[in-house]
């Protein structure tokens, strides 16, 4: 099928994946409208019939990306086999498997954008801070859940912790994609095993 | 003085003290030449007598920035009066007092830059990882400086507790940006107490 004659619903998603895509290299400023079009190869006309502005679209951008990842942890914490603290530890070695996978620097659109869309747009810092509640919430209910369960304890109330987790995460992908290296999420990861302390290792 | 007379060294100093005023509001990319010597009421020629780009002049504004933090940190953890758990909590402290008389947000150039720069410039993210491997060097000092005077016990190596100090507050200040709250960078300081554990306290 001809890109051109997608219907709408295949263009709006294409030109979402085509804009995170670019985004993560050169920054939401840096990926002109123009780029974005001849990338997707999609008319401008089209790209109006789905989006207000380039504002709406990077909203709509961060939004999917959220989506995605709510349901990605979702999946992740509800399976079955295995407890919490194996399910959010086998997250975070995932992610450094990702990282590594992605020349070990472009895997999180939230990474790339936050610091600067926080200051350029409202509306899109707004989606920003709904999307990362939402995740540190996820870790907040599996933490209990952990707890409940009997498979982690941790030093500080549950909601301190699932922000920690957030928090450090964060932090160490923005230093692995400075220093072009997987280090910062390795010693990111000792140090969340230790945070979730299983029982018997409680003092 | 009239600014345009002032001496070479500091119109160099006054471009790069006002390029970090802007690039925290408007980024590396969004921060155009034009608008910089404008606002520092500086001719282009000027500029380009200390600068031979905006690249150049985007790789001293970010290695001034950890020149100071590093000169801040190593007076902080240099004092005599209190130990070093006492310096690294008190700076943390410090930190999130700073953010609060930056209207939550515009506290930190390697917040905001990391992501764009990464991406942009090779020696821009030069410099953004040799500052960063300077000040996690500095604080795996204090830890080891801590544990060797019997102030603080860690329960992972004191290179991996100083790089998850550095991720964590790279994190919960991008999230606080992101939030325009101080609240992550408090559930950071609650972590860092727990991490940075009086030897009392150990198991």
């Amino acid at each position: 099928m001809n890109k051109l004659a997608q219907p709408h619903s295949d263009t709006r998603e294409h030109l979402l994946a085509t804009g995170e895509e670019l985004s993560l290299r050169l920054g939401f400023t840096g990926m002109g409208l123009t780029e974005l079009l001849k990338t997707a190869e999609v008319p401008k006309g089209s790209f109006y019939h789905h989006f207000r502005s380039k504002e709406a679209f990077g909203e709509a951008m961060i939004q999917r990306y959220f989506e995605h990842y709510d349901a990605h942890l979702q999946q992740l914490f509800g399976q079955t086999q295995g407890d919490q603290r194996h399910h959010i530890l086998s997250y975070y070695a995932q992610n450094i498997t990702n990282f590594c996978g992605s020349e070990c620097h472009n895997a999180c659109l939230s990474v790339k954008l936050s610091a600067e869309v926080s200051d350029l747009s409202e509306p899109m810092r707004h989606v920003l801070e709904q999307g990362s509640a939402q995740v540190i919430n996820r870790l907040k209910d599996a933490i209990e859940k952990g707890i409940a369960e009997g498979s982690l304890t941790v030093p500080v109330s549950p909601a301190v912790a699932a922000a920690t987790l957030y928090s450090l995460w964060l932090g160490a992908s923005l230093l692995a994609k400075i220093k072009r290296s997987v280090t910062p999420l390795a010693a990111a990861l000792e140090s969340v095993e230790m945070l979730l302390q299983p029982p018997e290792a409680t003092r």
